[in-house]
């Protein structure tokens, strides 16, 4: 396997010159062997450019067209499967395992998006009927539909290599609007960037778009993502990573002369609330569970539950004991990178130090290495309530159980935490009917609320909304998973009196694509 | 018709206590009678906090309540229509027969969102069966839809004091997601305010819903509306106004802990290009027309006309001198405030002394009696893409001739041009088929392209688009007007596993509802 090194701006190369970096392998805290650019100001403008200029073409091109090039790199990256499944462990110290995985679902999201842009009604025609004898005044022919909002900038998360990153669901879902994509590689895994990135390229090729529909910049989001934030021809912005890095560039979107919109799933703890009814029927097999999903991908997940409310008494106590039994017997791991590493010590070590906080399960973290293990902490509601920083997200396989002594304390909790991506309950029949006062509760703090199961572990399909207040993202009236992540790099526009032969089809008399719209009023797909 | 001249706050009026202010009658320059108390921080804290506690009542209400609550408020508004078409001349000089109309429309719209929320397909619903034997992992039953995002802030319009403001699009669409709305009367005038706001408020208690969902509080946006958009409970804003309120308050509330979206509809100079078959054809129509459009409602309209782009040439001269002739005939008006005059005269005195700038239709205005009149200037292409300041927003009955070469230097301009509400073609059958650059660079600046028609008049209907790119809108996805307003006080949200009982009607099995829902990829209404 071998690699070019450099920035993919359309069709060509950028420059190996100036300023380089190599990829980390986490594992042995070693520089692998290849050298990659970082984009120059120059790569950024041209990259940004090339997308603003295939922009009309490509937001031009029918839905067949549209899925035949979001197959046609589903098929790339299908063909890449060898080299990246062996380069996903160099740069990220995930198996080999985990990177099949990760890339059957980069390639089912692909080919999700195709179908989706293939069946069409995702563009929420609308048709209003010309009255043009109303009075007082006539009413006039109207069509809206979803439009592409322009070229977007996609960042490479460090924790999917695949299905949050170069080809991942923002990727697919900006280019299943027709919205041309500029990407910002994660410096971590710039090879699997790379290999991903070729494949796209290949796709743009031999389906014979603008070569403007994609390019990829090699560096760090301070040095390369800022500047194509800032620049003009971006018109929004996709992000999965940290609260700093999130923030960072929504202030900087937000500052441009012409604002856009940025994307950013960011930070949440995905607290999970243990009803009575749950311990008395099943403590041990909640234990099990809850240790499954607080170490699976040694705990870096988005979705990682970082706090769980348990209620006060025996049985409480009895299922932090099998927990904390459980958590110390299961494995620690590598660190996607050693930035995350260090983060995490720093967070489990601070929060040891603290008295009101019990450490009821840990082994030493190995930064070396970049090895980080299983931590569990203990510490009431109480002082929960009087430090929100215990309810902080410590990334890894790391866990908060926080003991409640009743509904109203728990409720007090629930009201105090930020915005979460999920929130969960574990319950028995005997707990049923819920409390509609905790569900109300958690609903407002989450983009999703799962019964008797773990947060980890996200669907991609239609009803998934994998997003939620902030700052769980910035923008919690969307998700950034499954089909209606489409809509992000969409806005609503209205045809007034066009006439018929310059509208698009999915607005066009006698429907020609067959696609559910609403006309007058009535849903219907004649 | 007597006032009680306090933010209504709950079932509570605020104390008439503290700083008052008096409204103008803006066509005599003399105060009303009547005193207006401004609400202090206790009001605004207590009419947020009103609505945090309504808000988990309010958001479980029936479709069919809510139906009832938003058509109780329509009726309501018709009882009172003798009383508010008697104040709108007084505080806003706008005759009774445009008080009658507006309140039409406002009732309509009051209906038509009582209607959308009725049929109840709008939640988006979306349904995913469980398939627990799938392998490598069970897929879980997921079921999402649309849930409202929770006590919204509505600033009133100036120069729609019924169908933008207290009762108007913004708080309609607000209390039909299940929001409650706290309101900000435009200080301008605060009787008409007061009179919806008391309507609003009957019609809270005939429907038996908690006194929360509605508060409105008197006073400028700087005094009341800035502190509201602070307070934690209010988690979305409505604004229809001028860029500097609408910017002021974004800011404001990006800066907060936890930002929040704000839906400003702030400026647009809504630039109409006319082809020069339209000329050939129908020369002076199109001078009449237009001059209708550009002192419809004495100009203070965000969908006026602000920059009319004519090919040169004798035909140009020849609609020029048509349109000229057309304006001077027109009349102008007394504005809807004082401050709309002043601004007003000094952007058209502004425009008057500048060399590259003619001025061809003038009447003085009269500020005494805020009197503005038709103004009409003409310049070139090549000026205004020298100094983007000609296609500043003139709010009032003035619009810009701006002559352009060739369709390069046409095109050119627009692309210079800031996002707008909407874009305008006028041609004739022998400009066609349009040219599909023009019109993709129309939708890149707009939210709703006209053909042969003039932006003024805005149906409100379910494919109407009145939003646009910034700074047209804060947000360039969303729409003011129609019912899919609606979506902008909502997010998606999904209950994974949930038990039966304990879903809303929206997602249950067998869809008690009856409406069109997403289930495993179908769109089926059984």
């Amino acid at each position: 396997m071998t690699f070019l090194g450099r920035s993919l701006i359309g069709t060509s190369d950028a420059a190996a010159s100036g300023q380089s970096f190599h990829a980390m392998n986490p594992a042995t805290g070693t520089e692998l062997p290849e050298p990659f650019y970082i984009a120059t100001p120059e790569d950024i403008d041209r990259a940004a450019s090339l997308a603003a200029e295939a922009f009309p073409v490509y937001a031009a091109t029918s839905p067949t067209e549209r899925a035949a090039f979001l197959r046609a790199i589903a098929d790339e990256m299908e063909a890449s499967r060898s080299d990246i499944a062996a380069r996903v462990p160099l740069e990220t110290a995930l198996p080999e395992g985990r990177a099949n995985g990760e890339l059957g679902r980069t390639i089912g999201q692909l080919r999700m998006f195709a179908d989706l842009v293939e069946e069409g009604s995702w563009v929420d025609a609308r048709l209003e009927t010309a009255l043009p004898d109303r009075a007082p005044v006539p009413k006039p022919d109207l069509r809206s539909m979803r439009i592409p909002i322009g070229p977007v900038a996609v960042f490479g998360a460090s924790n999917f290599p695949l299905a949050f990153s170069v080809a991942g669901g923002d990727t697919a879902s900006a280019l299943a609007s027709g919205c041309p994509v500029v990407c910002v590689a994660h410096y971590a895994h710039p090879g699997v960037s790379e290999l991903a990135g070729r494949a796209i390229r290949r796709a743009v090729a031999s389906s014979g778009l603008p070569e403007g529909v994609f390019s990829m910049l090699q560096g760090t989001g301070q040095e390369v993502g800022v500047p194509l934030v800032d620049h003009p021809a971006i018109k929004a912005v996709g992000f999965t990573g940290s609260r700093f890095g999130g923030l960072a560039l929504a202030r900087r979107a937000a500052d441009r002369p012409e604002p856009i919109p940025v994307f950013a799933e960011m930070s949440s703890i995905n607290p999970i609330v243990v009803l009575k009814g749950a311990l008395s029927q099943r403590s041990d097999a909640l234990a099990q569970g809850l240790a499954g999903s607080v170490s699976m991908g040694i705990g870096q997940f988005c979705t990682n539950p970082g706090v769980v409310l348990v209620p006060e008494g025996d049985e409480g106590e009895a299922f932090s004991a099998s927990f904390a039994a459980q958590m110390d017997a299961s494995k620690g791991g590598t660190a996607l990178h050693a930035g995350i590493a260090r983060a995490y010590d720093e967070a489990t070590r601070g929060r040891t130090a603290r008295a009101d906080v019990d450490t009821i399960a840990s082994t030493d973290n190995e930064l070396i290495t970049s090895r980080i293990n299983p931590w569990v902490f203990r510490t009431t509601a109480a002082a929960l309530l009087s430090d929100q920083d215990l309810a902080s997200e410590a990334f890894g396989p790391s866990t908060t159980l926080v003991t409640y002594r009743d509904d109203q304390e728990l409720y007090r909790v629930l009201y105090s935490l930020e915005g979460q991506l999920t929130t969960t309950i574990q319950c028995a029949d005997s707990d049923l009917p819920l409390n509609s006062a905790l569900v109300h509760a958690l609903q407002q703090r989450s983009g999703r609320l799962i019964i008797n199961g773990f947060p980890t572990g996200v669907e991609v399909c239609q009803a998934m909304v994998h997003g939620g207040p902030y700052p769980a993202t910035t923008d919690g009236r969307t998700t950034s998973v499954g089909t209606a992540a489409i809509e992000r790099f969409t806005r609503p526009f209205c045809f007034q009196a066009m006439p018929h032969a310059a509208l698009p089809a999915a607005l066009q008399d006698g429907n020609p694509l067959g696609i559910w719209r609403l006309v007058d009023g009535k849903r219907v797909n004649a």
